[in-house]
């Protein structure tokens, strides 16, 4: 099979590879139909984070399984089924508690089990980690691209929110305004926020956070940026949701955080700890920081019901389409900020 | 009046400085009958932290209200009172909820009201400030030493428990065996910990934590100790309270605290930016980081009452009582570790 292996910074090339198979008797091998190219895979691309070369890369599938180990019981081959960024096993404390990123049994989309951008994968705990989608929808593209982004992103920005405390009648502020801040404007929205103030810079992104849901947008930088959130809030909201993982986007997030507030944060920590935490001023202001790599597999259900009933459609993220062979562009144009996020189809 | 001066570090005099009188309606003049010697204070005396040279130190004052301003409702010349580390009014949105170290109207002692170590403190927002005793069991030795701890490190042990979530039969960490990690061991227990694990470097001190309510002691230190932690909660506690401020020990609450768990941090941050937040460890483990200045006066009457009705008293962390003369040795005995900390009876 084909599939998508990091090169090097800036290199992203399409090569043959072994096919996955069925190894164990938890394991589904899935034809991936629907994949996508995510902000957190520019770390690597750029340079900014170490990652082997000649490793494969994804970490979004969507597709159909193909064949299933004796064990399997929640899908059988020829159902549509969708995977988070991460697999779990569904059965051990953390995942029974909601925390399938620190399943114990738990693996990430590697050489092993195949990169999720590729024609296949494995997945090593079928039932715990492939959610399934009801086989009324099951060929229904526009359905299809609206549950792609519950593989990640959408997942990730409903924890952010859920972390943040987001709750109906509430004002929050979402700083980022990439695809994580862009759903995280349609989750607060989601959950009954009746003030949501999308922080970023980018004017395109910022009306698609408008029409996600978003009340207000601030598109200013730095301190004017955070003067202008804090006044708009009478002195900074109670609920932040912080969906870039940089330092700067750190420090803006507590910064706009009213003294007793909680900033919700879900991007991985980028340069959080060269440049310092701001942890003085959240300990003056009793700041909450809670939140991290998020859970997308304990949403998917609530989050797929959402898609399927019509009220929930993050598809619009996607402004850009790759088959495999453009998944090298679908990086560029990620990089260069040609497209919000990029929907692949091998 | 006499009053306790900070003359550079490793030297605390005591001198004659005016005496403060009512300047404003809301002022009440108490004369200071207990306060303490608090281990944040251990900062600046170390030279560690920056404080001006002849300022006024201390910010525990218990007294006998001497006068108040005209617009004074809550307390007469006579009463027993006492007082948080940091003033407030009680009145604004911030007192409201419970977080009076956020007060819009708040101060703290200083030179302009008087330092807590010294005969005289003017309250600058008497009615949102001050804790009235009632009046039998004002003049109650016993009583007054078990309230003392109220001013701060009771309070302050109190808000880690509470920020790190502990409730009834939980299990907890508590990271610290100075005078605020003992009080955390008695707010655990009064909170309902069914085990309370004390780590901590001084067996005396963890022989207090074990009678005031730790289930098992950890003295051990660096990775042994957290291997220690971690095996007898069976991979950490989804509870931990870190009540030191100190890059080492803010490190090792995170890594003793379980996937999805809180820690509650209660310690003044100290050197916690230049040494780094290992937030990458706390993203990946899904782990809040809750907490920071303890709004004492939140939890005042509270844990009044229960001192009151003699089911908590803090006073055994008093270990060694001066009088104002004595102030400079009380610094020198916590400094050196010859006392948990210091009474100073002026």
């Amino acid at each position: 099979m084909r599939a998508a292996i990091f090169r090097g910074p800036g290199e992203i090339t399409v090569e043959e590879v072994p096919k996955p198979e069925v190894e164990s008797p938890t394991d589904a091998v899935v034809r991936v139909t629907h994949t996508a190219v995510c902000g957190s895979d520019l770390w690597f691309y750029r340079g900014e984070s170490d990652r082997e070369e000649g490793s494969r890369v994804g970490h979004e599938p969507m597709g159909i399984v193909e064949t299933i180990g004796e064990d399997v019981r929640s899908v059988e081959p020829g159902d549509r089924v969708f995977a988070p960024f991460l697999q779990s096993c569904g059965r051990c404390e953390f995942c029974r508690k909601g925390l399938h990123t620190s399943c114990v049994n738990g693996d990430r989309w590697n050489d092993e089990n195949g990169g999720g951008q590729g024609e296949y994968v494995r997945a090593t705990e079928a039932d715990g980690t492939l959610v399934r989608v009801p086989d009324r929808h099951a060929d229904d593209e526009d359905t299809l691209e609206a549950l792609l982004p519950l593989t990640d992103v959408m997942g990730t920005g409903h924890h952010a929110a859920v972390s943040a405390g987001v709750d109906e009648g509430d004002t929050c502020i979402v700083v980022g305004d990439g695809a994580v801040g862009l759903c995280g404007v349609l989750a607060a929205r989601r959950l009954g926020a009746e003030r949501i103030v999308a922080m970023g810079h980018h004017e395109d992104r910022l009306e698609l956070a408008r029409a996600f849901g978003a009340t207000e947008t601030i598109s200013a930088r730095g301190e004017e940026a955070v003067e202008q959130a804090r006044e708009t809030t009478y002195g900074g909201a109670t609920h932040v949701m912080e969906c870039v993982g940089a330092a700067s986007a750190m420090e803006t997030a507590i910064d706009v955080c009213r003294p007793g507030g909680t900033v919700g944060y879900v991007g991985v920590p980028h340069g959080v700890n060269e440049d310092g935490l701001d942890l003085f001023g959240m300990f003056g202001d009793n700041i909450t920081l809670s939140g991290g790599v998020a859970p997308v597999r304990a949403y998917a259900e609530d989050l797929m019901a959402d898609v399927l009933q019509g009220t929930l459609d993050p598809s619009p993220i996607f402004t850009k389409t790759v088959d495999l062979d453009g998944v090298p562009e679908g990086y560029r144009a990620m990089d260069e900020r040609d497209a919000i996020k990029v929907l692949v189809k091998p």
